[in-house]
């Protein structure tokens, strides 16, 4: 099943999608909910990011084609940084190239969207307080984080989080393939089967230090491919098998 | 004049602290607001951090006393990384000595409340954009820190943020006087005009790269002292002239 958040006739509200129709959702979203009467078409509306975060956990060097690239060894925990929830973009929104850098890159990645409150949740059950997942984008400003040592700035910033188009529910995320373009050129093909810490053990060593929330992302690293320079007027484009496909531009600030 | 917020008769509410008397706060907190009718007295209320921010952002090793005693040299920035709204602590609340740490450390701290959306801010106006100052604790653990190299776990785990008692408006944050003790034993003596970067200049690098909303928190760093383990048990309090008293105690996790 894939959920959407989306704005219509004014308001804002989330709706279960199926092909190109919207349906109300009748219920508590985190809870228990069902199908209820058809809304609209999908192109009668505009699609917001399908969460509604208190904080954004993105963990970095999590797939192994990245890790060899870097050199590095393969880590022992997860690597994880915090994202403003301010830092969300809608599909088909506007990624702003910070005044600051000279180097915004594009980062296409599997996340999770939670259901549950989630505090010392075991690998074995993590999954149990997924919502649903989405494709996003952890967009890096790679001369801030050499310069700083630290991911605050080069991954805090305004816009640096695109997510989206939808929540898929009841799929496995250990299989998907994860693909990304820049202008239509292929610059990602990988599969979530590569990554060193699934979905269910980042959140697990999360939880270990802090509660996730109802409506938390968490961002699951980005495949070999990733750290891909992009200028203004590019078009990003995120796309993982049984979700769909997350667009951004990147814009001039003004 | 002090605002405090408080839970009084089952509703969450802001008030206005004069003496021991609490009135009511008529109009918007973050625009214009008049004192009200007298409410009740401050004994009656829980007091609750006083803050309802979307994110929070502290700057570390930006006390001049500090910085000597860790070698290093002065910083050319503000030094900043993000703690999640979700580990704010209200005063006289219990700190939760996290199980995956055996080196907490209390670091007493003089904060920042946002009034105003700030992003692209001169330092020369950035205190026009705060409502008030509070004093906080910006407690870390120092093991997982060596270990991680970053601040995520170490400075965001739950309860990593006691906040309060109030927030004082119109005062002058560049001249305060700031101690700590830890059980009645002084560990920090020190004064804001100690700081590297006032808060004017914490806040117009942070509005560099992102939007500060009203409400969000901004903790300036800790004077010398700072870094203080403490224990289960442990009473910790931050005394800031002007302001007042936070007063936090470290219990066990269950």
């Amino acid at each position: 099943m894939r959920i959407v958040r989306f704005q219509w006739q004014g308001r804002v509200d989330w709706g279960i999608l199926e092909d190109d129709t919207i349906f109300s959702l009748l219920g508590d979203l985190y809870g228990d909910f069902s199908r209820g009467k058809q809304l609209c078409r999908l192109s009668d509306v505009r699609l917001l990011a399908p969460a509604e975060p208190s904080i954004m956990v993105a963990c970095g060097y999590n797939y192994m084609g990245e890790i060899r690239k870097l050199g590095m060894p393969v880590p022992e925990e997860p690597t994880v940084f915090f994202k403003p929830a301010g830092t969300m973009v809608h599909p088909e929104g506007d990624v702003v190239y910070p005044p600051i850098s000279q180097n915004l890159q594009h980062e296409g990645e599997l996340c999770c969207v939670m259901k549950r409150e989630a505090k010392n949740v075991p690998a074995e059950n993590a999954l149990d307080y997924v919502l649903g997942y989405t494709c996003g984008n952890d967009l890096g400003l790679a001369d801030l984080f050499k310069k700083d040592g630290r991911l605050t700035r080069a991954k805090g910033f305004d816009t640096a989080s695109p997510l989206g188009p939808c929540l898929a529910m009841g799929i496995d995320p250990h299989n998907l393939s994860i693909r990304a373009r820049i202008n239509g050129q292929t610059i990602q093909d990988s599969n979530t089967s590569q990554m060193v810490f699934g979905p269910e053990k980042i959140i697990s060593h999360i939880s270990a230090f802090m509660t996730l929330h109802p409506g938390d992302v968490v961002f699951t690293g980005t495949p070999e491919g990733g750290h891909y320079p992009v200028k203004v007027g590019d078009v990003m484009e995120v796309e993982i098998e049984g979700i769909g496909l997350l667009r951004n531009k990147v814009v001039a600030a003004h």
